[in-house]
């Protein structure tokens, strides 16, 4: 229970990787700040509660693990209960909340925002200063792979961040391997949800066929790879953002229509995330908006020849009228 | 052969997109100019030569086709020679030129760079203003995915320009069995390579494999939503290098050392290109230069303890001076 891997003190080597992994995705954080471990049971969540309460104990903060019962499976709450055990015995605080998932963007972006919702009304409730969440190298490799078939830019192969907010992912360079290899050398057993193997979801296809698929052709090298495409493609995708939304300032009138003559003047990465930006505030759904969608639209700054402009998602209309892009809804102007 | 499908007269749809694809592609070019449209045989040529001879007889260009001879194989000039006739057959002109192929940077990078220079010669003798190259969306695709496994960032994922000084590829937002029916229309046969089904080469494991995994896994749209990715990425990237490059001037002392104050400044999408930049100036080969290197060089810029700087490629070392960050070359200063 050491976490050394022969019982002779030394730490295994992925327990080591893990210690430093979370010591530094915590630096920042002063002695007696507390931080939320969301735990469901699994590997990389388990390993990532193992590995914040050594560290927490070395830096005197105040450690506590949430397991969240999403009360989907008639098992879910045995199993949440099981997770939080798991942990205790570890030696941590860990408390289990239900709660009701709606059915908002479709059962996975449903079961997603409750959990976060209560993982954030619990961090606060507990005076909470970081939740810390067990993604590992190879979810943010799936996350790429997935992004990549959206085809919708920087920002969907960028991945999930190490840090945004109140959520940390210290793990992002461990494998699930790696989390397993922790939960061993320290005697926690893990829960292996049998949702990972359903191929209903695509998420799961991409784990068991598209990657290794990827390994045999291309070299076990991969998964890194992608994790490190998705770690420069956030930064690109920062930027260009800021300089985006400093452009569509520069661009965007008071009745929200945008001015032909800075856009076309904006070299093209800048001028289809304005227009992005634009169709949003104008009443797009953001995830309905695809990069098609914005070709229509540059097509009415840089390739107009009097046509109309495109319909929408939302119900929102485009146009262009001389040296302004306006956005309408069904009909009228606004 | 009047490129329809029923032979009623109206051209089959790949034929006609085919053509717009082409034209779109060739509009800058004034009444007369030349393009030299580089053939080996495959539908994927065969049918740009098709299309483009199409395009060049209503916009009165010259026409003409290349099969270039790598030399490689037994029977290498003879399939040069029935590609150069399938294209003479449908009434363009076509010339062989043999060419040889170093050794330099592997065998297909060196039968590459032999196959552009005769493709940039040939177009110099005969005074045309574009070589035309028939990649398709498929080959966008596999590129993607080969730059994705190298992990290096934007432009890795960029794909091929559909135009890049002399070059020019209409053909990108085709598929490859778009091609292969433009060439059923109108009745040229083409020649399969044996290479593209040979697993010695990533890109043929790629092709084979890879890609028919992920539309499995993702769905069919899988091919579009990699091309797509490219333009975006390439967008971004050609922002960001034009960024870079100023930002490097910026940051660049006379003696090629780097003030580090303008480095912490930067985002890190900046810093990160400036710092390659850098690199490569002070001689590290561009293509062993990899982003782990870089990482390593920011550490000296944004966690610099007082340790030493990593060694590069090409036997460059860099290290932190104080304010300054200054490249050398094996124990020797610069």
């Amino acid at each position: 229970m050491d976490g050394s891997a022969a019982g002779d003190g030394r730490p295994d080597p992925a327990v080591s990787r893990g210690r430093r992994a979370v010591s530094d995705a915590l630096l920042d954080l002063p002695a007696d700040a507390g931080v939320v471990v969301g735990v469901s049971g699994g590997a990389d969540s388990l390993a990532l509660a193992v590995l914040t309460a050594y560290v927490g104990t070395r830096r005197d903060l105040r450690v506590r693990a949430i397991v969240v019962d999403h009360g989907l499976q008639a098992e879910s709450a045995q199993v949440a209960q099981a997770a939080a055990d798991a942990v205790r015995r570890l030696g941590t605080e860990a408390d289990v909340v239900r709660v009701e998932v709606g059915s908002a963007g479709g059962p996975e972006a449903a079961a997603r925002t409750a959990r976060q919702t209560a993982l954030a009304t619990y961090a606060d409730e507990h005076g909470c200063a970081a939740v810390l969440l067990g993604h590992t190298r190879d979810d943010q490799a799936e996350t790429v792979l997935l992004g990549l078939a959206r085809g919708s830019g920087a920002r969907s192969l960028a991945g999930m961040s190490p840090r945004t907010g109140l959520w940390r992912r210290p793990l992002l360079g461990l494998t699930r391997a790696d989390t397993e290899q922790v939960c061993r050398a320290v005697g926690a057993s893990w829960w292996d949800d049998p949702h990972n193997l359903d191929r209903r979801y695509a998420r799961v296809r991409v784990r068991l066929d598209v990657l290794p698929g990827l390994e045999d052709a291309l070299g076990p090298g991969v998964g890194a790879s992608l994790a490190r495409t998705a770690d420069l493609l956030r930064d690109d995708a920062d930027l260009l953002d800021d300089l985006a939304a400093a452009a569509y300032e520069q661009s965007a009138r008071d009745d929200g229509s945008l001015d032909v003559a800075e856009l076309v003047a904006l070299p093209r990465a800048l001028r289809t995330r304005v227009l992005r930006a634009a169709a949003i505030a104008a009443g797009c759904p953001a995830t309905d908006l695809t990069a098609a969608h914005v070709t229509d639209l540059e097509r009415l700054v840089v390739r107009w020849r009097g046509q109309g402009g495109p319909a929408l998602p939302g119900g929102i209309t485009a146009v262009r009228d001389g040296a302004v892009l306006a956005f309408g809804r069904a009909g009228t102007r606004r």
